[in-house]
């Protein structure tokens, strides 16, 4: 989402009218420990839920035209020409990045560029695995291809995936619908002789999560959980491959991103020609057309598609 | 354990007769990636398994006097006065060093120390949750209170231990089979405002990591796994608090020390009075009284005893 500030509220002084911004779900106060740490990217005063309200009173700031209440949506409401968003959840941005490209970073593109780059810290020569290539998995090897990897395995069951996953650097391909009697970590580690230093599980389901951590590389990889799998869905790992395999286990939301500090990096590294955006822009729709963008995403055709909200 | 060499075989010139020795269950080849890579010590070439050879050639060195083939026990085979093991085994000590002390270093406190100092890289400040004081556990705070830890809270459910624990620094103590309505993991909570910035199982119950991992930091805290649960236990997470908390969950086998390089580091520090080894040996006894050593460890009368193997 990308949005000029139409006006702000009182005590509001970090933007003011015609500033141009990115929201997010994710808030940053500034002021609790984790928005102070370096170390964590889970503000506590406004933490990320899925509520209908806005964070800071958790009341609403909407209504129609009856007077009636009407619901945020993960603290930045976006799919209306106006929305009322907290500080917390703006970032402002450069305004000569065309909003077309900035948008992007308001979740997927960044979360994933984050994963790599933040979360797991991928090192320079390094085999990244990418289980899922949607723009997610694809923004996690834009990251890891930024981040100097030298091999980046990406694995699908949509075979078309694989031509995207080239623009982004992804090395090998892996049909997950395909391996035969072997089970995809078992590939994995034999195409990377012993595992992968990172593997990213961007689809959101508990069993790849297991496939990944099966396939990381003894002794210092990393699983980074980035899909969002079902409520109640558990993770459920030998105490024994935990403890004797010394691989590490984390989440990545947002990519740990901070995002006001971190959006504006990522968006100078795209003006700077060095971050690919463009090419995850693989469609563009009016508003009215945006049941067709959904069914585009769901056809495996698209990977993001930008909404003008506006003619 | 600690030894004397007594002779070497052919191509061994890293120790020679007369040296002292602490025998360890970690290899150390030296040259595979693990051992050459800063950030494992699980070496590749003789990886730690439970196995009745020795790790080279996969055969025994020992036979009874009637020729018959006697078995090694995780490469060290040490209870026993004269033992065979494999270079890549030994480690070279400063033979200053009392060796009911050295000793010490051969597993159980090192691993302590090094999960505390190598695998969650205590940071000075932060807080720790120890699950289970024997003496893994209080090694931890050891290494913890070294780092410069600023709150050690150790939980037992032996309040015995608690006194011990006031010696490595072990702030605060919660008795696990004493916390009323409440999980030690809500406790823990709340005693800290929000969690341990890193909290070590030191039991070996996949119960108990699900109750560190609990109350662990969101943001950035560790949980780190060293306790050895029953084979075939599952450790079950949440997939969403998984992905959503920013936790990561890591093992530490051998504390993630690398032997022949971290233990002569450990004894200098107890050399240079820095770090406590004095403290953990409760017990010394001749080796024809191992049973009674068994006997006060199940008692939890222990920490460590030492054998001597000659009077
Ligand atoms: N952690 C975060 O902050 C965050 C942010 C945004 C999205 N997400 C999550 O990331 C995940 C991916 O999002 P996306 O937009 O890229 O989705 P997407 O649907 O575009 O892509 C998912 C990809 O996974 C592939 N796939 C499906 N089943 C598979 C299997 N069994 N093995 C291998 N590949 C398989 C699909 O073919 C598709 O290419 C979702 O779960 C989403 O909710 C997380
Ligand atoms: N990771 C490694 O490389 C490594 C090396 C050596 C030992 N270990 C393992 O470390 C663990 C601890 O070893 P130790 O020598 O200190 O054992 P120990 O028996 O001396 O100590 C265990 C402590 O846990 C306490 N305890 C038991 N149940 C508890 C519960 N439910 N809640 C809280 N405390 C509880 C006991 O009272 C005792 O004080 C063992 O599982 C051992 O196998 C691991």
């Amino acid at each position: 989402m990308h949005r000029v500030v139409e006006s702000v509220g009182e005590d509001v002084d970090e933007v003011s009218e015609g500033d141009v911004v990115i929201p997010t779900f994710m808030s940053v106060c500034g002021e609790c420990a984790d928005c102070i740490s370096k170390k964590s990217n889970l503000c506590s005063k406004y933490p990320f839920k899925i509520c209908p309200w806005m964070p800071r009173y958790e009341t609403s700031r909407f209504t129609d035209l009856k007077g009636q209440v009407l619901y945020h949506f993960i603290f930045v409401s976006s799919f209306s020409e106006y929305t009322v968003v907290d500080v917390c959840n703006v970032t402002k941005i450069d305004p000569a990045v065309p909003p077309n490209r900035a948008c992007l970073l308001s979740c997927g593109i960044s979360t994933g560029f984050g994963a790599a780059w933040k979360t797991a810290e991928v090192e320079k020569g390094s085999t990244v695995a990418i289980f899922g290539l949607g723009s997610i998995g694809l923004a996690v090897a834009e990251g890891a291809r930024l981040c100097g990897a030298a091999r980046i395995i990406g694995v699908d069951i949509n075979p078309n995936k694989f031509e995207f996953g080239k623009k982004f650097g992804v090395t090998d391909f892996v049909n997950a619908a395909n391996c035969g009697s072997k089970s995809v970590s078992q590939v994995i580690n034999e195409m990377s002789g012993g595992g992968a230093d990172y593997c990213f599980e961007c689809v959101g389901l508990a069993s790849l999560v297991h496939e990944a951590y099966a396939c990381c590389r003894k002794g210092w990889g990393k699983t980074i959980v980035v899909g969002v799998d079902k409520p109640g869905s558990k993770l459920s790992l030998s105490s024994f491959e935990v403890l004797h395999s010394g691989k590490k286990l984390m989440g990545s939301l947002f990519g740990g991103l901070k995002a006001k500090t971190d959006i504006p990096i990522l968006l100078a590294r795209y003006m700077n020609k060095e971050l690919q955006l463009d090419e995850f822009v693989t469609h563009e729709l009016q508003f009215e057309d945006i049941n067709k963008a959904f069914d585009l995403l769901i056809e495996g055709e698209c990977l993001r598609c930008v909404i003008w909200m506006q003619k």
